[in-house]
């Protein structure tokens, strides 16, 4: 079982600091669709800030119990998956909740880092194992050390054939449940 | 030699009704930030429309010639492949302007038709066949019949395990230059 989380603290900025990074409606619909596509369980949208979460239940209440979920019952199917949590440690107990065991962690990185996973081993870990599993993404400039080093994994990073590593947070999480659990 | 093109008109609504649909500052970043990632040549946002062709032109304006690059220079680099053309005849002619041929022209869509070209055969295509190729992408719900119909074939729908299919645009460009390009 799979579940997602857009991690928005603690993340980079651009000159390496530690940052809250905004809530995005772009984030919550886009991610949640292609979620909801590979069958991801539960889609986490992490944020500490209290008026952060009441925004973006805001923009996600527009979608499930407004209006446009009336016109577009899509984007409320796919927003029903999503959940928004304080921290990474109040998601990991909701799974445990859901599915009685703790998840495995694991990050996705534009960097290469020393102990990181390949695509296949972690498609076969997917398949083969019937832990649940937790795939965290940074906004910003991506995750701080300090979450990282509470995963027990890193992907390797997404390439293609040129050294410009720069996708949006919504393009790779798009691409790495593609690569995971595409046909 | 890959080239990439967002349709804005003509695409559908959810009604089936053909319209034009408005460019998004989202797109062109979030598509030029992956067709740069994988190589592609340049990508075409099509909009026959002079105030949203001006409307494209300010929004990349301010990273390729503003303060936007200066701070963000990934952001510059990845604009700088974005070209505003009036239609897919154009972005044809401009192609065959910079390769000296035509391109082969493949859509993507969520449907599928009749004579869908399956990823493993697409990406062998690209492999062996030295023409240029063009990739389409309709916004909104997808393309009208009227451009299909130039196409040289459809690529299959993008498929996880579940019966959902409504990924954003930005997703479905990213997975399928990932499926096609992607190492």
């Amino acid at each position: 079982m799979i579940f997602v989380a857009l991690i928005h603290y603690p993340v980079l900025n651009r000159h390496g600091d530690v940052i809250n990074s905004a809530v995005t409606n772009l984030d919550m619909h886009d991610i949640s669709r292609a979620a909801r596509t590979y069958g991801v369980k539960r889609y986490y949208v992490v944020t500490p800030l209290p008026d952060q979460q009441q925004l973006a239940a805001d923009l996600a209440g527009h979608w499930l119990h407004g209006t446009g979920g009336e016109k577009n019952p899509d984007r409320k199917n796919a927003l029903g998956i999503m959940k928004i949590t304080d921290s990474l440690e109040s998601a990991v107990a909701d799974i445990a909740g859901i599915t009685g065991q703790k998840p495995e962690i694991y990050a996705t990185s534009a960097m290469e880092r020393v102990k990181s996973v390949s695509w296949e081993e972690m498609r076969e870990k997917i398949k083969q194992d019937d832990r649940p599993f937790l795939l965290i993404f940074g906004t910003a400039s991506g995750l701080a050390d300090e979450i990282i080093e509470k995963t027990d994994g890193i992907i390797s990073p997404i390439k293609g054939p040129t050294e410009y590593n720069h996708l949006s947070v919504r393009s790779a999480a798009s691409i790495t449940l593609d690569r995971l659990l595409g046909r």
